[in-house]
């Protein structure tokens, strides 16, 4: 495709992406097809001769449309979103038109210094404390999710631990990880991943708004210590996936502190709203963290991937998992004033991802960022309120901020029944977790484009049922 | 940003991308900056209120394009190619504009059965076997890098070698991998985090080709045997990054079936060539794998990242990784009628990767993809036939494809200061390698938009220092 050809078909497919979000609440938010539909579309063998761009787009329409789910309908309340806005749009477009590989600081300068100076910014956006900026003994990088991040947070435990004999002659003895009930899977995968083995994760209680306990905690810990094991890492979260429950970080860093043990919190969802200062208490105790991760690509309209990890402490990180063939030394690494981000997450190459964050501040700015979670918040709030008015429904968790866990008093076949018929419609989309054994439907409020008058429609379809 | 203001910062977008592309020669194709240079010109602060599109734009000119090493040059000779085209940035594009996030299929099943069928399409190109497709009892997956695929091969493979225990159990006894001395750094990388332990990689020596030796293999596994270990994995490569030396995968592959041993082929680059049927001996052996990765974000023209992972049995895998909480739950999946994809890798969220391939292998086709594989490999040979002519300087491997390694025959400080003046002369960029001890400089033809002029000029100025 010569640049010439490149402007023409670049512009269909952006007047394709225009014309797709101005019509997108037209489509099922949940794509309504079956196992194999799409796939039966599709020829057997690709193409002998190359086809022309159009009959490409002509596809996007009749071929992968109906098999959509729209994360970026407005209508779209299910899980956490995955948002997207124009300006990551466009960051990401020219990340892929430059296509530099930034394993290296040699490998293009600019794709690792942009991603630390805006990982700063974001440290102090959501007021992070010192340590975790990159000119203390910390830093941040880009990772792909947070269940990257949480593997590299116990690989780099790990390795603090075993003061790096696991790392040299693999996990030996029993190494014991922590995290609430409540805590997303990818804890347990990263415990399995790393070696760990899922019998060394303790899943501690929870209180009444589903917050880990940090009594049991050093319940817990003390009992491993007694048998001989070794506490490596708390994972502690802020937000919880099922129901937005903020683990008491300040407790628990201060049992982490006591006993040598690694503190990661996961903050994908929630930490976001710590750009607005009446939410920054979310972030108290993280002076006691080793490791923390946001998803902007969550709730700050930056479009998938794009997790930022942070690590109060860069040795322990980098000790675990740098490995220096000869064919990536060069001069710049050498010097030892640069970073290379390759040695701070799994895989070697990397993508220019700090464009889209860049370009995504830039064009709020952080007063338009602030907005739109404020928004966010307050209707999540204000449906919560609807939800407690009308006697057939109760609310099932307390709201600290976007997402509202609720439920019919009925039981479980009917929340159920109206969860299918509410998805089956197509009008909008919402999941569900257990809370407490219950089926309860999760309804958060966190898509670029929602609006209060979303809310409201929403609520009236499921008050309808 | 309104769909009518998208299309028109989309438009600039577009334009700039093309233009860049269009004078890209201009530029040093190393960046030329200092350390911290990039950094000095970002405000300390992000802005409060957000910014005009134009002043966004105009900071890639001003800020980044000094830090931007040219991956897509022409001139790029070094390492391997991470090469992109027009297809794929417009595949990569349609991907951030749709902003679906498919951890199961039920969010997006159009992207769970595209990546399916257009990885089948993959297979059948590169004539990999067909325990392989998604028909049988494997399947393949787009990770983001080798790096990640190796890691998983190796959980995958520490899953069946311990019956499921270190899963449960953690690693608790000497599980062993092993990989010539030639193999990617990632393999010791994966090893680590596996929680296997650096001191049980069994790094297995080369023949004057730089292929592991089966021989040698053999008596590492014995010996491991013999001392009460567990060898758990072979990791062959088909196309060594020092050297695109090709293990012999038939006879490695022998071995390990009859020890009962994981065998992972990691053909991150050199896998695209055997889209020529010329080129499709690569693959010999193939069959005895059990798992087998190549990077279309190498040589086939798909920008990073893109790396598919073909298993031959998906139980193991999904047995590793899958971990099913609650709010992931849904009819589909409960079906078991559909792939979700999340359990083949470590991340939970994904993007909708297998746009851009798809969009590649459409737009060129397979006599395109064919054609541009067998001018870089030409071109290639001709410049090994230039430097073996030149009694200067002499050739340092054989030359299966597209990687040449070459070196002065005054030794290792005078092939340094060649390098060093290449590189910084901004016209060319080359990498370099230790083989047999000796510095070795590494030219590799793989970019999209190099033509054999280029090749011409840049063995010009190697010859003119």
């Amino acid at each position: 495709m010569t640049p010439d050809e490149f402007r023409r078909h670049g512009r269909q497919a952006i007047d394709w992406i225009a014309d797709y979000l101005e019509r997108i609440e037209q489509f099922p938010v949940l794509s309504q097809v079956k196992p194999g539909e799409i796939r039966a579309k599709l020829p057997p063998k690709p193409p002998v001769e190359g086809e022309p761009f159009e009959a490409i787009l002509r596809d996007l329409d009749d071929i992968v449309l109906p098999g959509i789910t729209h994360w970026q309908s407005p209508n779209f309340f299910a899980f956490f979103p995955a948002n997207n806005s124009g300006p990551s749009i466009l960051g990401d477009l020219v990340c892929a038109g430059l296509g530099v590989q930034g394993m290296l600081w040699a490998t293009s300068p600019a794709c690792t210094e942009v991603e630390t100076h805006v990982l700063d910014w974001m440290a102090d956006l959501l007021g992070l404390p010192a340590q975790f900026k990159s000119d203390a003994t910390g830093g941040g990088v880009i990772q792909d999710t947070a269940s990257s991040a949480t593997l590299c947070a116990i690989v780099a435990a790990r390795e603090r631990a075993t003061s790096g004999r696991s790392n040299q002659s693999g996990v030996r003895s029993p190494l014991v990880a922590y995290a609430s009930t409540q805590a997303h899977s990818s804890v347990e995968k990263g415990v399995r991943v790393a070696g760990l083995g899922s019998e060394n994760l303790r899943f501690i209680d929870v209180d009444d708004r589903y917050a880990m306990r940090p009594d049991r905690l050093a319940d817990a810990i003390a009992q491993d210590r007694a048998a001989g094991r070794i506490p490596a890492i708390v994972c502690a979260t802020v937000g919880t996936t099922s129901s937005t429950a903020i683990d008491p970080v300040p407790e628990i860093g201060r049992i982490c502190r006591e006993q040598g043990i690694w503190l990661h919190v996961d903050a994908a969802l929630a930490g976001t709203a710590a750009i607005c200062p009446e939410f920054r208490h979310l972030h108290a105790g993280l002076e006691l963290a080793d490791s923390y991760c946001v998803n902007p690509h969550k709730w700050m309209f930056t479009n998938f991937d794009c997790d930022c990890f942070y690590v109060a402490d860069r040795a322990p990180l980098i000790r675990a998992l740098s490995v220096l063939p000869e064919y990536l030394r060069n001069r710049a690494s050498e010097s030892g004033a640069v970073i290379d981000y390759r040695d701070w997450h799994v895989p070697l190459g990397r993508r220019f991802r700090a464009l889209k964050l860049w370009f995504v501040i830039r064009w709020f700015g952080v007063a338009g960022l602030q907005q739109k979670i404020r928004q966010h918040v307050a209707w999540a709030q204000e449906f919560a309120g609807w939800v407690a008015a009308d006697p057939r429904f109760e609310l099932a968790a307390s709201v600290p901020l976007n997402l509202v866990c609720f439920r019919l008093r009925e039981g479980d076949e009917a929340n159920q029944r109206l969860l299918d018929r509410l998805n089956g419609s197509g009008q909008v989309y919402l999941s569900h977790t257990r809370l407490d054994g219950k089926f309860t439907l999760r309804f958060c409020v966190g898509q670029t484009n929602t609006t209060r008058g979303h809310v409201v429609r929403a609520w009236e379809q499921i008050r309808a049922g």
